[in-house]
This record gives C-alpha cells, structure tokens and sequence, in this order.
C-alpha cells in the first residue's frame, strides 16, 4: 500500500491541489476514486467515514484522515519541507491567497463549471452570476500577476498549487482565459515545474471522456 | 491614535470577525468606516492604498497591512496567544473550518444578504441557488455541533470567531435560523463570551438604519 492515499477524482480541482502537491513533493501515493456521478459524496457513509463536508479531495496518511485542500497543502509542505513559507510574512501571505482562493476564486469557478459541463444547465442566470463573479476574480489575479512569477512568494509556493486548482482544464472551464495573458504565464511556469502534470494524468476519471 | 486600526464597516461579517477578535483579545483598537455604499471599496484607490481584493477588513498594525479575515485572526491569535490551537492538530482542525467558512458557509450567506438586504432583489433564481447552498452548508453545522461546545477546539477559537461572523444579524440574514437549535446553542455560547459585543455595537454602519 502507498504511503499516502487520496480520495479523488480526476474532474475536481479542488482534488488536483492535493494530487499535484504529493506528486511535486515525489511522495508515494495512490489515488483512491470517487464516485462522484452516482453520489457516493452525498452518502451518509460518505459523509460519516470520509468526509463529514461531502467533498473531495480527503488524504489519508497512516491515522490521519484529512480534509480541505488548504488543510493537505499546509500538511504536506510542514512534512515535507517543501513549497512552504520561507519566514512568518510569506506564512501570512500564502493563507491571504489559499483564503481568497477558497472564497472568490475557485469556489466560482468550480461551481460554474460544474453547472454548465457536467449539468449541462446551458448559460443561465446563475451561471451568468457565477461568471461575473469568476471574472472579477480573475481581474484581481491578472493584475497581481503583472510584476511577479508566483502569487505569493518568489518561488513556486502552496498558494500557487491552490490557485491553480482549476486552470488547466482548458476549454471545459467554459471561461475564456486568453485575455489574460499574465495568468498564462503564471500557469505555464507551474506546469513547466519538475514533476508537473495535468489533471487527468494525476488521478482517475470518475466521468466518461 | 490606538494601536489597532480596522478599515471596517459595521454590516460586514467578515468585518465583524476581525473586531469581535480585537475586542475579545482586550487589544486597544479603532475603526476606519469605509464608505461602501458609495463605492470606496471598487475606487482603484482602496484596491491600490488598501485591499486590492476590494474588501474589508483590512487591520493595520504598525507597519502592517492585512487583509483576509482568516488571516488577521491567525495574526491576532499569535500575536496575544488567546483563541489559537493548543497542539498541531487543532491548528489544522482551525484551519480546516476557517476554509469551510470562507468556502461555503460566510460567502453564500454573505452574499444572499447582500442581495437581499442592501440590493433589495428580492427572491431571484440567484437568491434561492445562494439559500440552497447555505442551507447545505447550516445543515453540517448543525450535525456537527450537536455533540461539542465550539467548533474545532474544547474552548472558543478563531474558528468560532469566523464562522460566527455572519450569524448575530438576526432577520438581516434572510435565513431562518430558528430550526437548527445546536446552532443557536453555540451562537447563545459564543455571545457568553466576556466582552463580546454586537457587530452594531461594534463598528460604525455604512448604510443609515
């Protein structure tokens, strides 16, 4: 058995932060698939034994049992050594980041994709509210990204592992990311890091191609 | 001038999650009203000189500058060593609810009061996906606090403190509240607490009464 296992599927990028990390960090890991389409995450099994927030991705190391990407990034990087802060003012600004991700970045984009890829909701009022929500976001990351390589410390930090969540899946984020060029840039850089790889070359697919 | 400033407004919960901790910590503090209601908060002056998220709270301490109200509460709480984890494994239990909050629990509520409140939408397609999420969202509370005081820890921490943001603004939430008892057990156990005060009493408000 691998040292580390984590609950996942390949189509969530809140799963893809924890994948991406214990693959950059070169841990021994293994993916354990949820099923996502037939609702394993809503069971009160799920729930019970799992994760009592009904979410992917959940890490399991020897007796430890964790849920949150932020919590699994902060985890692993305290364990590791790895893609941490380098003093208290990096700490403060990384979780600055992870949070906004959480709040304002991912948490839109996730939920909007979601609606229109794999609900096939069509463009409706509240995937335009999402879209708009996704787009502010964005703006504030573009800007940010204009005079630095990554979002939070002069190397490639957590914080860029959680921003990055949901940025490579292409056209399926049904969000045009081509007017912001410094984002490509960033997210070309991470992918150009050792040991990078996509989404679906991480982890299982829990839907069909 | 007080050692503490806090760009703040009274009608903020997440506001509000910064100055219950100042007041709580016994910290000699002052706000700064920020002028929301028209618009300080989006002028490329707050997003440049303040918070280029555009938010509050922003503390200043010092030289300091911090935005996130998940981060000031972890500044706050090393800096007096009161509400902070005791061991490594409430740090992560903390944090793991502070995402959750700023995740699922403060933005969808957050943002249906908005809606409601202040832009006076009435029910929309957006209000009811928006009370859709806080419903799921009070429903893991309440299951959660059905056998425990506080939300991470034996005692109150910034867990608490940030998750209970939004919850003292009464009918303002738009959210019966009144059929999650643990819920309102805990806030009743919160609002115990020596010093705490209403958000209303404070911070000054934006918005006239």
């Amino acid at each position: 058995m691998s040292e580390y296992q984590l609950h996942c599927l390949a189509e969530s990028g809140n799963a893809y932060k924890a994948a991406l990390m214990l693959e950059l960090c070169g841990l021994d890991w293994s993916s354990i698939l949820v099923d996502f389409p037939n609702g394993e995450m809503r069971t009160s099994k799920y729930r019970q034994d799992i994760n009592q927030f009904g979410e992917v991705p959940v890490l399991v190391h020897k007796d430890l049992q964790l849920s949150q990407s932020g919590v699994i990034l902060n985890y692993l990087s305290e364990k590791t050594g790895q893609f941490g802060p380098a003093n208290k003012q990096e700490e403060y600004e990384i979780l600055r980041w992870i949070l906004f991700d959480n709040h304002k970045f991912t948490s839109y984009m996730a939920t909007r994709r979601f609606a229109l890829r794999f609900m096939k909701t069509g463009d409706t009022e509240i995937t335009n509210f999402l879209g708009d929500k996704v787009k502010n976001a964005l703006e504030i990351v573009e800007k940010h990204m204009a005079d630095r390589d990554f979002i939070a410390t002069p190397t490639l930090s957590i914080a860029d592992i959680s921003m990055c969540g949901y940025l490579y899946y292409g056209d399926e984020l049904e969000q045009n990311l081509g007017s912001y060029p410094n984002i490509n840039a960033w997210i070309d850089r991470i992918a150009a890091t050792d040991g990078w790889k996509h989404p679906y070359d991480l982890m299982p697919r829990a839907f069909p191609d």
